[in-house]
């Protein structure tokens, strides 16, 4: 079978052996895929990585234990936990310190015509949920996250920096909720995407209000985006960190702790937050797909996947 | 009157006039005051302050507007707020944008013969409150404000680190609402005052335990002490700062957010929650006292405070 191999910074086309099914395990054809800031990242060369990456993606049951699993459209949790210690008892496998991660940590990844996940990480589509929609799956789960971690009143506004994919994402999920969103970013075409569901937008120049918000969420991405969170919220208020940022971050800690300030990192979610807003089509995000390639061109995906201001591009198995 | 000047690092003694007492402000005299960690901070130039410091303390009201204090021993809280914005509408004055603190920004300290505070700020001291107690009042409502802001499940283990002042007093309020507290610090006489009143404690080696409390309260007051910290946590775990590092700290915040961490900055805290605990003798603070020395020789006890290891320094009116 074709597999996308991504070593040393090159994204190729390797051949590879069908994947071993163990027990437990579905084996499973990718039909779209997509591409995270999470594989761009692993292709600058973090976490030393080496093999098939991809974990956002919508596939068929090809075989599984599961009978009725087989041929159903399935998408999937990428975390593949322990089921033993402490954290998978607790329910939060995503934290098991055992764990391997699909196209990440240990696991090969989605991006290949097949791979294989364990039955209980799939979760089967509603009928007739489109493809391009479901594909979101992921990513969306890693937006609701915020509502899982923190309980932010009814009709307190929440500002969410930067207007990136997750940053979209999260602006459109804290909307469908209910809740005032201000979103800041720097790119207008981005923006309007937010804009047009509802949220109010502003592009960010220099200046960004201080000491103005209860909530605010850090997507930016950047280093900076943790020091300009901390300065936007109120005393007593939340930054909730969803920019992983590689590397030490010079943070000022002094006015975090005067202020009392909480930050809480936030990272992958539940998919069953997710689905049901794409069920219901209550997020666009089939607008935030920017390009799509059959899975052998692979590498122009990446190239144009990387390219700055590009928001999702698929990968069509 | 006499008063203690610090300026560009230098303690000394300076005769002031006495000072005025504006509308809803008590003049109080002085009886015995406590060198705090920010004392030593200011003067070692942080904040750029040139004044009277001192923000620990009892006195005697002398003057107020309010016949029934006069002659009554008070503590006061040390933030001078506005009384009108957001914050203290919320009960927040100590994060009152317009504030100014004793003995810190913009109002002259405790360390005087004489000095004001709104009558507000006070709190009358229970008849037979020793001195050598009540003293403690404000940084133990520091230590207590922990518990004002999160709520740690019954039972659950707490981490603090770190065994100064604050770490000690922290770890004994804790330990007083039924929490087991395990300390971690490198000094044996320190810890030894907490082991006393039945803390788990621990001399601090080069190993300490990773990914092993849901909730742990850094108290260090070194820059490494939040890296330390966020590494104790479990994934989905609460680290508490209560250490004021000057100057950016290096933080790498993946690992912050990729195990979901909470960090809390916290700081000040209500009298209300210190002076029960003082007045029922839960917390062995005399035990803290190094030493004592007369105002008139506040360049003394400075020195003395400032000595590594050495607890807390009073200063007696």
């Amino acid at each position: 079978m074709l597999a996308v191999h991504l070593e040393n910074g090159v994204v190729s086309m390797r051949e590879a052996p069908l994947p071993q099914r163990p027990a437990g395990f579905a084996l499973l054809r990718l039909m779209v895929g997509g591409i995270c800031n999470t594989d761009l990242e692993l292709q600058r060369g973090y976490y030393g990585f080496a093999g098939t990456p991809g974990h956002e993606f919508v596939a068929e049951v090809v075989e599984a234990g599961t009978r009725s699993l087989v041929g159903r459209r399935v998408v999937g949790e990428i975390n593949l936990a322990c089921g033993q210690c402490d954290c998978c008892r607790q329910g939060l496998g995503r934290h098991c310190p055992r764990r391997t991660v699909l196209g990440i940590v240990g696991h090969p990844g989605a991006f290949a015509e097949y791979f294989t996940l364990p039955e209980r990480n799939l979760h089967a589509l509603p009928e007739g949920m489109p493809l391009d929609r479901a594909v979101f799956t992921e990513p969306l789960a890693a937006a609701c996250e915020i509502l899982d971690q923190v309980a932010i009143p009814r009709h307190e506004p929440v500002a969410v920096l930067g207007d990136g994919k997750l940053g979209l994402l999260i602006a459109l999920v804290l909307d469908a909720h209910g809740y005032p969103v201000h979103q800041f970013g720097r790119h207008p075409e981005k923006l309007r995407i937010a804009a047009a569901a509802g949220v109010a937008t502003e592009l960010a120049g220099a200046k960004l209000p201080t000491a103005a918000y209860n909530w605010v969420v850090d997507a930016t991405g950047s280093a900076d985006g943790l020091r300009s969170a901390a300065s936007m919220a109120r005393p007593r208020g939340t930054v909730i960190l969803k920019s992983t940022v590689h590397g030490a971050v010079a943070v000022d800690t002094a006015p975090i702790i005067v202020r009392e300030i909480t930050l809480v990192g936030s990272r992958c979610g539940r998919f069953e937050a997710a689905l049901p807003l794409l069920e219901h089509a209550l997020i666009p995000v089939e607008e935030m797909i920017a390009a799509r390639y059959p899975l052998r061109e692979a590498a122009h995906a990446f190239a144009h996947a990387a390219q700055p201001g590009v928001l999702k591009v698929l990968l069509e198995g």
